[in-house]
């Protein structure tokens, strides 16, 4: 059988489903054609390939390439200074009258060009890239307003242009109130269905659309109106949901067929039911748990008892998810929500898949999938999750490419 | 005026203690001559320099390089499936049967050649050095046996000619009690104050004694003992206190001048005060308190009224602390212990370096001091706190050279 590229002498943690755990495989082998897998398993089971280029792994683990199914990437400037100021002492209405706060970053944001956007941004890819992140999924929503909304997501598309990753974007015009609509959150979300969808659908630059659902964002009646929009336009849905409080806008994430609903702090038995029944997947976000101090975790338990997918992301955000590493994701999760090793691993690769619609694409080690590797100097994948600062990728396969 | 290096058009965080805060100088310079700083300041106020290398640094910020002030970087093995089965439900008794624990990190230790104990070391202490760290501490401990602390103590030694940084190795015989004296802590302990001590100091393998006075380690009268000996062979000595309860360690540390207490969560009033009045540093370590999930923050608020220098360390070790990032150690001190910057910065630099005993030759960007510097593409320092997995080190100077 031909194939471009082997990966043969190989441990491998496949993700399949058809298999208990990881999926692992002791001597195993990955082949891949026109940068799709033909065959990951067994050595012992592989048909005889006549490869283009064949590597010895050296008995190394291969997991699927890692997958981010929730980031702000793309934004103006920082909030270092407001970090500062709050652990000085500061309160949060100081700094907002110092001019932090989100819309210190939507002004940022709006100030950059497209091209300084790309630019901030892919410091923040490379970090991922360099742990093995094969999918980044990008938020827009801190233009605010349409056009640099747009700017915002075709920053986003720009970087899949420059780095050999997969990009799913996401509208997220339902982040904030911006000021120009103080007191207006409907008229705000008017324009977010009535220009904004319309003119990112047209343009084809986002894959989903998302919106923040709390007592500090959007009702859930105008998150509503939002997804009818993006119905209306064909573009699937996800939820910043449950974060600070429960306003049921799981259970409405639910409703609408939503890939995922995030964060989920505070949802109860109802909305689980519901994301369950819609299979739904929970993209939990322990970056932001810890950066927050949030005590209450995710109903986790729970979650897992409905048999609803369980992925995770860094939520990488300027205000309350600074982070750049899946690895450190993983081990706050095993960490700060007991989540064991193997839901870990599956949390930033299968799931997380099925949380960007990619479940048919990525995120597994199995025939037909993008070949999608990440090849680690470790002796067993727990490792992964156990370490923490400690990158010890050997090297990174991008569509059967790396 | 002549010296072999300069570094000009830099914003310099000097962590002088003669300037407030960070000690920052905006339009900044240092000169280096024989490895060490001849100049430091506002470009203003430098003598003419002729220097055989000029760097431009393009108003990046340089900052000391970084010290990390307590570390047991050198061990056989890991812990990593121990980690797993603890988050699948294992108890510790299940866990210490299926040899788990740090009786199964001794036997590794016991098992490794030097060399192995040296090219794994290397992995995390490349790890490290990779963000900028120019001075690392290293423990033994693991031996808990003359021969393997011996090894230990050389390979740690080794671990400083092996790379450009500076070692300063201690010994810690009195970690834990090893099997061959279960019930008789005070037979270990006479070895390791009537053999193991005077041994090492005939080698001059170790800069400082440690122990670690606990309940599950040995008691303040036996840790009397270990620092009576390394007194009488001219050894400084520092102490693991009060992690998990108080045995008033750090008192007892204080009585014999120690350079550090360390850990320290359960540390009272007076402790604090003995630690003022001796100059003993406090060694926090927010890395061992997030993995354990320790609910019980050091007195952080009556160390800094009493004036006790507070250094940062990641107590990087396989069984409570598997961390190997300076970074993410001031953002946990930051997030999980509400360290302001400019104490976290300190406690990587400027009182790290004291808590080493180091404070005339390192931690701070003063003439006099080795020139070990950090380069970092940041718009202020406050970003190397903020960040989570990211590492903006631009370039790193080790004695001049880099
Ligand atoms: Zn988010
Ligand atoms: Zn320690």
């Amino acid at each position: 059988m031909h194939c471009d590229r082997l990966w043969r002498n190989a441990r491998l943690a496949t993700l399949s489903r058809a298999l208990p755990g990881l999926g692992e495989v002791d001597d195993g082998v990955v082949a891949a054609r026109a940068g799709v897998i033909v065959y990951a398993g067994p050595s012992a089971d592989a048909p005889p390939f006549e490869a283009e280029a064949a590597h010895d792994c050296e008995g190394r683990w291969i997991t699927p390439g890692l997958i981010d199914p929730h980031t702000h990437l793309v934004f103006g400037g920082d909030r270092a200074h407001e970090f500062e100021l709050r652990l000085a002492g500061a309160s949060y209405e100081a700094i907002a009258r110092a001019g932090g706060g989100i819309v210190s970053t939507m002004a940022a944001t709006r100030a950059a060009s497209q091209d300084e956007l790309v630019d901030s941004a892919l410091l923040r890819l490379d970090a991922l890239i360099a742990e093995g992140a094969t999918t980044v999924e990008v938020k827009s929503g801190y233009g605010l307003a349409l056009e640099p909304e747009l700017k915002s997501l075709r920053a986003a598309r720009q970087l899949g242009r420059r780095r050999p990753v997969t990009i799913r974007t996401t509208f997220l015009g339902a982040h904030a109130l911006p000021p120009e609509f103080a007191g207006d959150p409907d008229g705000y979300i008017h324009l977010v269905c009535r220009e904004m969808i319309p003119a990112v659908a047209a343009e084809g630059l986002a894959d989903a659309v998302d919106a923040f659902c709390e007592g500090i964002g959007f009702t859930a009646a105008q998150t509503r109106r939002v997804f009818e929009a993006a119905r209306a336009h064909g573009l699937p849905v996800k939820l910043h949901a449950e974060q600070l409080s429960n306003l049921h806008g799981a259970a409405l994430a639910a409703e609408f067929g939503a890939l995922s609903a995030d964060h989920l702090e505070h949802l109860d038995e109802s909305g689980v039911a519901a994301m369950a029944a819609a299979g739904t997947v929970a993209t939990l976000l322990p970056g932001a748990f810890y950066f927050v101090r949030e005590t209450q975790a995710p109903p986790i338990a729970a979650l897992r008892a409905a048999g609803v997918p369980l992925a995770l992301a860094t939520d990488c955000n300027p205000g309350t998810s600074p982070l750049t590493s899946l690895l450190l994701v993983m081990n706050m999760a095993a960490t700060l929500f007991r989540m064991p090793v193997e839901e870990c691993l599956a949390g930033v690769t299968r799931e997380a898949a099925c949380a960007l619609g990619l479940g048919a694409q990525a995120g597994t080690l199995e025939a037909g999938k993008r070949c999608d590797l990440a090849i680690w100097d470790i002796e067993r994948p727990a490792e992964l999750v156990y370490r923490m600062g400690f990158n010890p990728l050997h090297a990174r396969v991008f569509g059967g490419v790396g």
